[in-house]
């Protein structure tokens, strides 16, 4: 089978180590080139990287000569962890052909790009025909996915929308890892919380909104729900944990929402791409889950944990839920973006081959 | 002038130790008994205590022997951290002519029991005339203070109650102090949080109410507002962090409701018992405040902080509020309870001189 | 192939645990029985345990009903994960045929008790016949592995022995996860070190002696090195950190000492057991590794990692070296024992089929 | 009482806060100016610090004007928290009649600046007479404090000195705070250890023998003994813990060593200084003490605490020593450094009183 050539922009960051360590060994994707600031470009990937993840920095990537982030690229697909100010690249590169999955949030609200979420709205990457015909583009795209911490928002509310969610309040409590490197400076988060991130609650009082909208085959009609959110910077590694209080405008049962929750799956072929979990959304029954450390690697970091189901006197409902920031909130879902563009032909002359039941 | 002998019940717990620490050199009480379990009767406490607080036992109560619960005591005075199943003893050490100021949480909700915060609710104090009465005491009391993660929702909402509080909705993060010792074990909250706090999302959804309610020279008219309550353990030492939305009926701009927070103040004479902090409500400026670590001692532990005022787009308001969990949270709070009660002539044949203008 | 049925003592404990995960999919044991104490006997597994570890209870255990400690096993290969007080239950099991490999303290120290290592000591294994025999046993036996903080030691030194070792200063930094569960108290443990822990310096300074040893076809001749231990318990999960000083016999240069750690194997079979790693000792290059969080999961958590080696001006050498305490530290080691007893045909009739070039 | 204004170099980092909140209402000094970055000079103190302590910017020193490196300075008396790079501005402040005291460690081995810790080496103050003379200075002097982490070996080794010590080997944990600000990225700490500090272990290896060395009335004579350290990073606030291995010339018991740190003393008048702790040593009894947390405040910062006094079988003795990094090994040191040199008559046309025994 062939296999698509990659790159990576941004891929000595915490997030482009990321991209790295998911890539590896990926059924479809090779990363063949890693684009990195000035001071690491010329350089060998393994010298230039101060490779902050677990373990050593894999084998397949040490000998990788850095590119700068004006070099032209030879991958058609390119996943972007570049920092917010840097990442007006992504469209440039879109315009020369090439289809960037993007974690930045530079381009997240521009109208015709898709904040993709594989299981939640599929249905988004209609938009992407719109921004090549209006762009005069054939080729290239950009495609983005959320702010980390919407993540457990939009996953755990995705299968609820059935009900009509109304009101929604959202308080973070969210890993280090979600600020990059050198990112949080340990005096300040030892033995402490910090209840402010910059830019964050403007996120999720919005992006969840465009994820949950509707795709009319012009443009997205965003879900209209009051969004309030609190976020707050905790001392652990990985995993965003929201704590979410929800007005419904149906009434369903404690077991009918479970049920949902539960039974939730992307439309076909997403559950069978490689990176999409068994379970995009786990409801957990012990009465103290889900736990930061203890459920952010479920699904290999790609579900979402959701727990203590209860009434809200205020709102009606509330439950707690998690996802993995790097993974499932940040690189893991790239990914999955791109396995659903190839598979629906998105990827100019690379077409994987998955399960046969799988029809583009 | 003469000094007030107290006792302490539960004096060998975390809770009983700050009650020990705070004590020392206090001006009015001198820690006279101290009464532990079985396991520790008998013993000196410098041996039968396992000091889980900074430095060293203090001196002064080292070589003091440690009472059983059923003692009879001398002090008329009792402080009590008994854990819930044992505070029985708390209703028979008043029967017996004791003022008890308890940090357990057992009889917070007795509806003669006031639920005393000076600042806040010094007028409940009446209650104890009312306890008397109908229970046929003339000297004994049981005068309680609140869940610790109830002080940082009260104390900033009591300077708002003049505009009318009719919704609030509170997610904590909560300090491993509040579980007492060994309380939550290691490997359950590094590099974790936990979304559930046993009893407590219950405790902080009505204690507020009875607080903050108005005493009618009967009973207590408790607060009419919707509350809800989220809490989550988090690996912090000492104090509790609410992020808190808030619904009110009128409707003042941010320099009121700081303004309101600035210049609160208990009403005479409780701004000068000795442990009463110069600001009980502190409004930080800074964006990112408060911070756990690092407000959490402000007012030697006394003070409330209240940071990030701004609007919520479901409740009106939304801001956070910390205090510390087992100083202003619990043994602090019984001291200054205490206090009121000596000058208010409540603690039978002790009367401390304070400042002149001060008249019970 | 044949599978062996394996039972688990101490199953619900937090080492109890870790065998439960490693050995979900093990290509020859199957855990059959699980052994808890009395509060945990006759419930399902699933009910039982307080599961402390990542993620969900395994599946496969979970409907598995607890057995009490005295109960009869049918298993022959019985895996230990008792405290130290419940262990003589072991040499019951040994004298009524079963082969225990065991992970508690108690039994390590005695003579006919192997402390096996594979890479290290193979040959020690011996002393099973010799423990048969003596004990007048034909197909029971007690196989320990050793002390957690002994590994990242005995690891890292036994590829140094050809240089003769005639002094070692160890001091170590050892996770929570040593102290099993609730074991440490996160009031003693966050934002602090306890230069302590009970009884830990003891076993540090005999046990690799032992495991270092020399099997004369009778006993273990200890090594003859002078050691000390100094152990401090650290904030961190998993994995032990010793910092170690050297005094050799020879005067080796470091590119020597180097390339003994890179090259150390254990004898065939072990490098070809399921459990093995590929390296059982890693030099890492970089100045600041290993690294506690980092560096444990080498080699799936088998793979002991050093690196800073660098001269000492008192001993002559001194280095860092980390392994996963309760990975190769406990429940890994004592899998990997059990393996390599399995190809030795220690277990009676069960004989596994590892690759071709392996003959017991 | 006149009081002397002072200067402080560096006062908007980590350390120099330290210097900020130390020196309020101390009895001696004022803040008169305090000096910062380009970026800082020309505003507000409280505006241009990111105060990283506890609690807010003290108001004494938050109108004042942050001066620029290079500003002639009006105090005689001159703290430096300079990181190194900038510290060759302490000669010429020196050389223009200030007397500096330095924590930065660029000046620490130059041959006449003495290296001083009022209770282990106050006569090593002589040394600012050779200074002076060597340089033809008459006001000025550079005069340094050492390294955070030699500070708990310096400490608990001075009142050995006495037994003749031979060799010492050192392995520390060291709190973040020591890396100054942003310093340890919460990444690289949390749930980990580090085991290398740059440079560290040069300094513990050379800094104690110059501070322990003897004063011939011309130069420091080193104290001879074999020094080998190894360094960690460790996750907490504050707080720099050894372990120590001895070898001492005589035998003394452990009783002895015990006195000797009990009763150790700096002579006279170092008692009697403002910041000078009652006890420079405390001796704790309990097996598991110091730990980092709860000793670190001992002394106000100041007191070294010491414990676990238990044989080596390599060296002959060990223990653990706890020092307070940034108050006792920074800031606070540098303090009772200018005390001493004030009372000794080191800074011109100051005099402090202090009680009528003491005579310079």
């Amino acid at each position: 089978m062939n296999k698509c050539n990659v790159a990576i922009l941004g891929a000595t960051g915490a997030v482009g180590q990321r991209f790295i360590q998911l890539l590896e060994n990926h059924p479809w994707f090779t990363v063949a080139e890693v684009i990195g600031s000035e001071r690491s470009a010329g350089r060998a990937y393994g010298e230039a990287v101060n490779w902050v993840l677990d373990g050593e920095v894999p084998a397949y990537v040490r000998d990788l000569t850095v590119k700068p982030l004006d070099a032209t690229l030879d991958s058609i697909l390119v996943f972007s962890a570049l920092p917010k100010e840097a990442a007006t690249r992504e469209f440039e590169l879109a315009e020369a052909g090439h289809v960037v999955c993007t974690n930045a949030s530079l381009n997240r609200m521009v109208e015709d790009v898709p904040l993709l979420l594989p299981e939640v709205n599929a249905e988004h990457i209609g938009l992407i025909d719109i921004q090549r015909r209006q762009r005069g583009w054939t080729t290239g795209a950009v495609v983005a996915n959320s702010n980390c911490t919407a993540m457990p928002v939009v996953m755990s509310l995705a299968p609820l929308r059935q009900f009509g969610i109304k009101k929604c309040l959202v308080v973070s409590a969210q890993a280090i890892s979600g600020a990059g490197y050198p990112g949080v400076a340990s005096l300040d988060i030892l033995d402490n919380m910090i209840p402010y991130i910059s830019g964050e609650e403007d996120k999720l009082e919005t992006e969840p909104l465009k994820m949950l909208g509707a795709f009319d085959g012009t443009s997205i009609q965003w879900l209209e729900t009051k969004m309030s959110a609190s976020c707050n910077r905790a001392p652990v590694i990985d995993g965003h944990l929201v704590n979410i209080s929800l007005e419904l405008a149906d009434d369903p049962s404690f077991e009918e929402i479970i049920a949902a929750w539960q039974t939730f799956q992307g439309p076909a072929p997403v559950g069978m791409l490689p990176s999409a979990p068994a379970h995009p959304v786990l409801y957990l029954q012990q009465v103290d889950r889900p736990q930061i450390r203890r459920d952010r690697m479920a699904g290999r970091g790609m579900s979402t944990s959701v727990g203590r189901l209860r009434a809200c006197p205020l709102l009606g409902i509330k439950f707690a839920a998690l996802s993995h920031n790097t993974i499932r909130g940040a690189a893991g879902c790239s990914i999955l973006n791109a396995e659903l563009l190839s598979v629906q032909g998105y990827i100019a002359s690379f077409q994987p081959v998955i399960a046969q039941s799988v029809t583009a």
